[in-house]
């Protein structure tokens, strides 16, 4: 069987695609399939052991959430150039050194998006620069704090929780 | 400004729509909006402390990656319902307790996706029943090594990160 995509819509963040392809058990599949440029986020830690978190409007959410710095990478910008701009951007922040957490699938049942996770520490401020349509701002909390945040549900995005859990592990190794 | 949601697809697992709102901050926003029925997904734990990890063919990652047994609500379903469902069709076990991990947005910037994470113990082998497209098998693996897979870049799906980062806290607690 041949492959078969057709397009359904092409946006501004998400192009989704209904797709006919042959299963490696021979048999035909049809998915929806979101494709998506990727993105990074990234863990900023100070050098007092606090994390900036991003409490965010989220219409997927109905309300605000507490996100790491995060955002979706430009046409042909590295994963890094994209943490370390939408650090700047979104927390007002400049990272001297960057660790690479690792790579994850958010929800590989219906999207190809990948995130980039990364470690920011050796902060230094800069101007803040949010978009039109990003109303957040930036907490404060203990790098612990966070992780608890996480446990007790305070703190939902899967990124973020993956971010700062591996940052946890990279930090106690 | 009054909201204005318009459908661009109605498909088998998700649905995109454009959806024109006013943010908190009174400026309008359109954003892309995958509306998804949202999941469950649990990590498997052996009475020798072993965790059951599924490898799965996903189109979107281009090949077979590591999860944890999980899958879509069925319309009206209960999340606790799905998790144990999921658990024996994909894995083939069921579960005598079912301890909640909390529950995630997968990528909140375009789905409002929600999947609740559990811990399931006290298992007893059933039949395994997957769907013709379903290409899987179930691989056991010691705990420590499921965690360690996480931070190896070996398991990169973001729910089974998520879920055995928290079973992991939970167990320590």
């Amino acid at each position: 069987m041949s492959e078969k995509v057709r397009e359904i819509y092409n946006g501004r963040v998400v192009r989704l695609f209904v797709e006919s392809f042959e299963l490696p058990n021979g048999k035909p599949a049809t998915i929806e399939m979101i494709r998506h440029p990727g993105a990074a986020a990234v863990v900023p830690l100070t050098e007092e052991r606090d994390v900036l978190l991003i409490r965010q409007y989220r219409r997927a959410a109905s309300g605000f959430i507490y996100e790491v710095p995060a955002g979706k990478l430009d046409p042909g910008e590295e994963p890094e150039h994209c943490a370390l701009r939408e650090l700047e951007e979104e927390a007002g922040v400049r990272a001297g050194t960057l660790q690479a957490l690792g790579s994850i699938f958010t929800t590989p049942g219906f999207t190809d998006e990948v995130i980039h996770l990364y470690l920011a520490t050796s902060l230094e401020t800069v101007r803040q620069r949010l978009d039109d349509d990003e109303v957040l701002s930036v907490e404060r909390v203990s790098f612990e704090r966070a992780l608890q945040m996480c446990v007790r549900g305070e703190l939902r995005d899967a990124k973020s929780i993956c971010a700062l859990m591996l940052a946890d592990r990279l930090l106690r190794s």
